[in-house]
C-alpha cells in the first residue's frame, strides 16, 4: 500500500506557548500530515530539507514506514519557523520564517510517485501546488491547505489550483477571508463555486464541520484539560483525515465523515506535547480508542 | 401540566444589528424562556413590568399557554435594555440599562407556584435568584444563568446560590471569568466543584457543550446563512432545555442530552428574526423537523 502523497514543507520549528518553549524541533507541514497518515496507510512524501536536516528526523519518519524517496536534500540550510501562542490558542503570532532551500524548491516528482491516487496540497505557494499537481496523472481525490498570507497575496495562483482540488481544508478566518463573507456557512457554500466539492473548515478549540453536497458535518475538538503547542494540528487533522480515506480507497458521505473524526483525533494528540512529541510515543489502540470516545461526545441515544 | 417555573426579566428591548433595528419591542430573559419552553410544557411566569406594558405582549404569552398569574404589575415604568451587536455577533454591547420596576422587585410567589418541580433562574441578580429558590419547597431540578455583571459585582451572593442548583448555564467567557481559568475544560470541572452537578456552557456559533458526571456532550449550532439578531438565544436555548426536562419529567442523562439539543433547537429559530417574531410564528412541526436535522449535523454512521 503507497496510495498517499503529500507536497509541503519540512521545517525546523522554534515555539513558544504559555506552557513551554523548544527551540528547532522537527515541524513543518508536510512532516506532520505524514505522520499522522502513517497511523492509516503508506505516505510519500515531497518537500526539501538542507544539509543541515538531523538524521534522527529522517529517521523518526522512515520508522514509522513514510517513504522519503521524494524527499530532497539540497544544499543550504532547512527551513525554519519561529513561533509564538498566548493564552489564545487558536492563533500563532509568526515572529520569523526563514525559507532557505524551500526559496529555490522544485518538485519534481518520481514517475512511480505520479500514480499515486490520493494526494494532499500541504500550505505552502500556491504556484508549487499547481506544479505539482500538474505532474500527478488524475489522483482519485486531491486536498488543499493554504494560509492567509497566499489568500491575500497571491490570490490569482490559489484560485487556479482551487479550481482543481476537490476538498480545500482552511481555518475559521482563511474561509471567510477568502470569499470576503463574514457568515461561516455563506462562506462555505461560496467557496464550493471555487471548484472543491468538500470544505471543511478547522475551528480550533471549537472543532470542525465540513460542507458538501449539501450537507454539513460538525465535529467537536476533544476536551483537552491541557494544550501545550497547537502548532501542526491542522496538518496533522488533514494527515487522519486523507490517511483514513486512502487507506478505505472510497470516497463516499459515510468514509469522508469518519475521516473528519479520524482527523480530529489525530490533531487532538498532536497538542498534547511538542512538535511530534505526542504523536511519536502514540500507539493505533489509543486511536481507536479516542475515536470511539469522540462519538460518545455527541451521541444523543445513549 | 405545570411544571415549570422561571423568575427573570421581561423587558422592552431597543437592538441594533448589522441587519436592522427594533425600538421598544418584547424581551427580557423570562420572556424568551417561558416562550421558547411553552413549545414542551406549560411555563409559570415570576416577573414585574410597569404599567406601560403593552397589553398585546401579555396576550402573545398567555396565547401560548404561559401562566402569568405571577407577573407583577408595578405603577411606573417597565425594564428597558438598548444593545448593539457588531458584524461578530457572539457579544452584545450594552448601550443602556434602565432597571426601573425592576429595582425594587421582590417576587413572592403564590403557594400554587411554590411545589413547581422544575425552576429556572433566570440572568437576574443573584440575591433574587437565592429569595426565590428560598421560596420553594425542593424543586425537582433547579437551573441557573448568570452574566459577567454578577460575577465580578456580586461574586459572593452569586456563589451562595450556586450551591444550591443543580445546572448552571453561561456562556464560554462566563465559566472562565467565574472561576478565572482559561481552559474551558479545566472551567467546567472547577465549576462543578461549587455547587452545580451539571454545567452547560453556550459557546454562540459554535453550539453547547454539557459537562456532567464526568461525561462531556457536544452540540453544534444550527448553520444558519442569516442571523439578524442573537438576543434572548441563550435564554431560548435554556427555555428549550428546562421545558423538554419537565414535560419528561425525569433527569437522567439521556433525557438532558436530548434537552440540550432541543435548547439548541429553540436558540436557531430565535435569532433568525428580532424579538420573539420567529419563534411567534413557529409549529411544532418545524421544531421536531430541526431537531432531526441537528442529529443529522453529527451523525457518523450514516
Amino acid at each position: 500500500m503507497a496510495d498517499l502523497a503529500v507536497v509541503g514543507s519540512v521545517a525546523l520549528d522554534s515555539v513558544t506557548t504559555p506552557f513551554g518553549k523548544v527551540r528547532e524541533v522537527l515541524g513543518g507541514s508536510a512532516t506532520y500530515f505524514s505522520y499522522a497518515a502513517s497511523f492509516f496507510t503508506t505516505v510519500r512524501l515531497v518537500a526539501t530539507v538542507g544539509d543541515d536536516f538531523p538524521e534522527e528526523h529522517l529517521r523518526l519518519l522512515k520508522e514509522r514506514g513514510v517513504d522519503v524517496t521524494g524527499l530532497q536534500t539540497s544544499r543550504g540550510r532547512t527551513f525554519r519557523w519561529v513561533g509564538e501562542y498566548g493564552f489564545d490558542l487558536n492563533e500563532a503570532r509568526t515572529i520569523d520564517t526563514q525559507l532557505n532551500v524551500f526559496a529555490d524548491f522544485k518538485p519534481l516528482l518520481p514517475s512511480s510517485l505520479k500514480k499515486t491516487p490520493f494526494l494532499f496540497l500541504a500550505n505552502i505557494a500556491p504556484e508549487l501546488q499547481l506544479d505539482v499537481l500538474r505532474q500527478m496523472e488524475r489522483p482519485q481525490l486531491t486536498a488543499l491547505d493554504t494560509m492567509n498570507f497566499w489568500i491575500q497575496g497571491r490570490r490569482e495562483a490559489l484560485l487556479r489550483v482551487l479550481a482543481e482540488v476537490d476538498v480545500l481544508l482552511v481555518n475559521d478566518g482563511e474561509a471567510r477571508q477568502l470569499v470576503k463573507e463574514p457568515n461561516l456557512i455563506k462562506a462555505a457554500r461560496e467557496i464550493l463555486k471555487l471548484g472543491p466539492r468538500t470544505v471543511v473548515v478547522k475551528r480550533g478549540e471549537y472543532g470542525a464541520v465540513m460542507v458538501s453536497n449539501g450537507q454539513f458535518f460538525f465535529v467537536p475538538a476533544y476536551p483537552l484539560e491541557s494544550v501545550f503547542d497547537p502548532t501542526g494540528a491542522g496538518d496533522a487533522f488533514a494527515g487522519g483525515f486523507m490517511g483514513y480515506i486512502a487507506a478505505q480507497g472510497v470516497v463516499d458521505q459515510a468514509t469522508v465523515r469518519r475521516a473528519i473524526v479520524y482527523g480530529s483525533v489525530m490533531a487532538s494528540f498532536t497538542v498534547e506535547d511538542f512538535s511530534l512529541n505526542r504523536l511519536a510515543r502514540l500507539s493505533t489502540a489509543e486511536v481507536e480508542r479516542r475515536y470511539a470516545g469522540f462519538q460518545e461526545l455527541v451521541r444523543v441515544d445513549l
